[in-house]
């Protein structure tokens, strides 16, 4: 019987985490430790990098995601690994895990098989408390907007316009939609409210796209948290509670190292959704990454059109990263969904399913290529693939002009991306990357989201009512024109309908509503229904979570 | 100009945690460091401890509190300090502070002047992370009662009667009250909740009277958080929540070792609110340093009446602790007060003054010896304070056979607790202590609520109406009869009444409610308005918190 992930983690012969980052040139003085595998870069360390010049940047992303799977951050872990096999020093660039689906639906989110970051059951729970200062951290400016009105509201806010909600690392459906400030004059005066999930907080975006942290505490001051009756914003700056913000986070800023399986050093820091926030692993990580390795490796959210999109619109341009290559990840069984193939057919060869699914490939890879970075085709090994569906992947790939490689990195480690690494280093070395974002900061808000849904979607044009039309030119007239767009849709078609699989063309896509993260610095189009705090399942994984005699975890993965 | 408190702290030299811990005898890689100054004890190294004996255990507590601020941490650090200075093996045991009030009034809670422990900003703050564990344990146990309403409720939870709320680590008075699971079907069954603070929490008591991991997990499952149609107790064992909430505690229930600023070792562990709950520091923490030193002070919440009582009644009995001296702090200024004098008047020298107030320290000598624990009085130094001031106290003092001893350690560290410690060790060595409890485990519940009230507060008698003393009885014959009570009332009077001072006699302590407290193993008498959600005040300490142009913490304290 195959080992199940943790199993496989546990047997992991783990280094101190001095000696990973001495692997980078990291002195040891400066790796704060949270016991001996995981630490934090000081600041003063990560300053003293900044004449240094900087690595090649890869980005990991994906098909449509399909429930078969696609294992992109495995992909990630492995690509890491088979570099550093090769005699590159490399280094990989994740998102942390969220700990409240961690308690819903098995699974975590440290990679897989042989091709894993270490300590996972610590990556996947507390970790080094970062998402526990955020959350705290936007708690705090929750409280600081009602403690205001409580004390005679001066900035005139309109209770009924209080957008910022407050935050629980949790799956809590019943916190959703709320009442607060009831229960009589000293609890304040009653409201609606409700609470959103740690990774959906604008902070953790604002976290992952700050420089530093002078950085980060500007773009706090300019959350916009309520209008006032006349509709003008008022921010966190307004509340005064960028500084306490700021202090609360100082320590999580830090860029968290941890090492893979093969002892390569990996980090890992910050986790925004990819529907209402851009889904990257945070600046502050990938540019230290950057200074200290000659190939750094990193994972996008969701699909290319999604993921991708916004690591090179938003993180990208904001950021003046300039990626040298991508990998789109799929899978056999992933293809032969957007072909049609039903989940309990998967195991059955299919090359025409194949084929017709590779549509779904062929876009992103166009997709990708129209930013100006070069591509390579991942095929994320299942032990049902055969020849004859590797083949057809190849040649669609081919016509686009990129090679696809079958990767067996889940079972057999770096051994089973050392083509890969080497066709990418092919790639990034060949220089022919030449990025640029897909539109210009100048361009009105709505063409940006016309943009992307007519060249990236397949779409033949976009539509709103006229509130949401009113909403993009109030945005513009308050100055936020020129901000990215954060496309929320769903991540499973490049349409708005989920079951719409392949690559659908001449669809319509509906912008619902227009969301403000000013300090994050975009604007959200949603574009479909978005859950920003999931429920439990019925049977939730919790029931099966437990620690074993010798205070082991059990049950979590 | 005085420096200020983190002045002094910052000036510190700091030693690694592992030097400090070597004073201990712990080896290097059995202290889990979290930075350099910060260090968790792995359990195995706390479980090869257990054939060793025990060091001695002091307890500082204090007279009732006055605004004019008695300084019990500053002496519990200060004594640590002064038996390290005279040779002796000493450690201090301390609660962590809880966050949220740093950002509503100005203060830390890590001693003060040369008797601090450091790294305090960090202390102040997210530690060690232990209460965002707590926090987060907490409400995946809220989630998991929701959920299962959600799903059929197959265990009959009646929704009017879910006494387990939510917490945040956050002072935030919107929260107290609100109405959860609005916004339709998919959102739950709408129903009355509210927010504690984290330190108010149960898991928080359990996780400071735990004796280990197995412990935790079987105190988690007795929390009763619900009630069905016919009262009967729904518990979180009911509901499978034990498992994945100790998985949460795991890393947070190893006691957290930092150091003094003379660089003695310091354990910094739990802090349940010392009205509903205890107010001690973890009994892991207690057990372990009583087996890695001579002699072990600790301290309790509030004045002796509510911290001492319950650390003898509750956390002795339960832990089998024999405590082997109590020293009980006080200040010429606050005396004063308890005598009379306006807060604007305590400049001036008020012998008189100081002997009526002494009233209140006399009873509180007199009830801990009827503890059997011998008494030594630490009068903490003020530079007003004169000479015929000092001399009334250690009159007063004399009466209950103790001595009275003049500290400076707010001024000049451990030089100025030497003679406090000379008499500790004196009074710890002569072994007179002979500990009981106040009241046996089978005396019914009522009683040990009387028991408190007239042999220790001075009342002549309790009082609580019909449905109060139907719980009394409901309690009882639900099988909590042998449960300690955890008494909650104002910190500021030895009656239910704050501005009685001294040793007011003859009153009557009405008990308003009974909260069953299972999993802790207490039932909380609840004798006045218990705040368990603060507040933010006008002008929040938040207003002035933020980092200096190097990255360090300003306006914190």
């Amino acid at each position: 019987m195959a080992k199940s992930d943790i199993e496989i983690a546990r047997e992991a012969t783990m280094q101190p985490i001095t000696e990973i980052g001495s692997k980078l040139g990291i002195p040891a003085d400066q790796v704060l430790q949270y016991g001996p595998y995981k630490g934090k870069l000081s600041f003063d360390f990560i300053n003293s990098l900044d004449s240094k010049p900087d690595g090649k940047l890869i980005l990991v992303t994906a098909i449509t995601p399909t429930p078969a799977g696609e294992g992109k951050t495995t992909t990630t872990v492995g690509l890491g690994d088979g570099l550093n096999r090769i005699g590159k020093k490399a280094a990989i660039c994740l998102r942390e895990p969220s700990q409240g689906p961690c308690f819903g639906m098995k699974g975590g989110a440290a990679g897989g098989g042989y091709a894993q970051v270490v300590p996972m059951e610590d990556i996947n729970l507390h970790f080094t408390g970062d998402f526990h200062a955020i959350g705290i951290a936007h708690n705090l400016l929750s409280a600081l907007i009602d403690n205001h009105i409580y004390w005679g509201n001066e900035l005139g806010i309109d209770l009924r316009r209080v957008s910022w909600r407050r935050v629980v690392d949790m799956n809590d459906r019943s916190l959703r939609s709320i009442v607060s400030s009831l229960g009589g004059v000293s609890n304040g005066f009653p409201r609606e409210d409700g609470f959103d999930i740690v990774v959906a907080s604008e902070v953790m975006a604002i976290f992952c796209l700050a420089k530093d942290l002078n950085d980060l505490t500007e773009r706090l001051s300019r959350i916009v948290v309520a209008q006032r009756r006349d509709k003008s914003p008022v921010t966190a700056g307004d509340l005064m509670a960028p500084g306490p913000m700021a202090v609360l986070l100082k320590d999580a800023i830090s860029p968290n190292l941890v090492q893979t399986l093969e002892n390569n050093p990996a980090f890992i820091h910050g986790g925004p959704f990819a529907n209402i926030a851009h889904g990257c692993n945070s600046v502050i990580a990938t540019r230290t990454a950057l200074k200290l390795a000659d190939y750094v490796v990193t994972e996008a959210g969701f699909g290319a059109d999604l993921g991708a999109e916004k690591f090179f619109d938003i993180k990208c341009r904001k950021a003046g990263l300039k990626p040298a290559a991508a990998v789109v990840v799929a899978t056999i069984r992933a293809l032969k969904m957007h072909g049609g193939v039903a989940k309990e057919n998967l195991g059955q060869e299919n090359v025409e399913a194949v084929k017709k699914g590779c549509s779904n490939l062929a876009r992103h890879l166009a997709n990708v290529k129209s930013f100006g970075v070069p591509v390579v085709v991942a095929i994320n090994r299942f032990s049902a693939d055969t020849d004859a569906e590797v083949a057809a992947v190849q040649e669609v790939a081919k016509t686009q002009g990129a090679k696809a490689i079958l990767c067996n990195h889940w079972a057999e480690g770096s051994k089973g991306t050392e083509e890969l690494a080497h066709e990418v280093v092919r790639v990034v070395d060949s220089q022919t990357a030449n990025f640029s974002p897909i539109y210009p900061d100048d361009m009105p808000l709505w063409d940006k989201v016309k943009t992307i849904a007519t060249r990236l979607y397949g779409a033949s044009d976009i539509i709103a009512d006229k509130a949401v039309r009113n909403r993009f030119k109030e945005l513009e007239d308050m100055g936020y024109g020129d901000l990215p767009v954060c496309m929320a849709k769903t991540q499973y078609s490049f349409s708005t309908d989920p079951n719409l699989k392949g690559a659908p063309s001449g669809h319509v896509v509906p912008v619902r509503e227009l969301r403000l993260s000013a300090g994050a610095g975009f604007v959200v189009a949603i574009c479909g229904e978005i859950m920003t705090m999931p429920g439990l399942p019925r049977v939730p994984s919790a029931h099966n979570i437990k620690l074993d005699a010798n205070g082991q975890i059990e049950g979590l993965f």
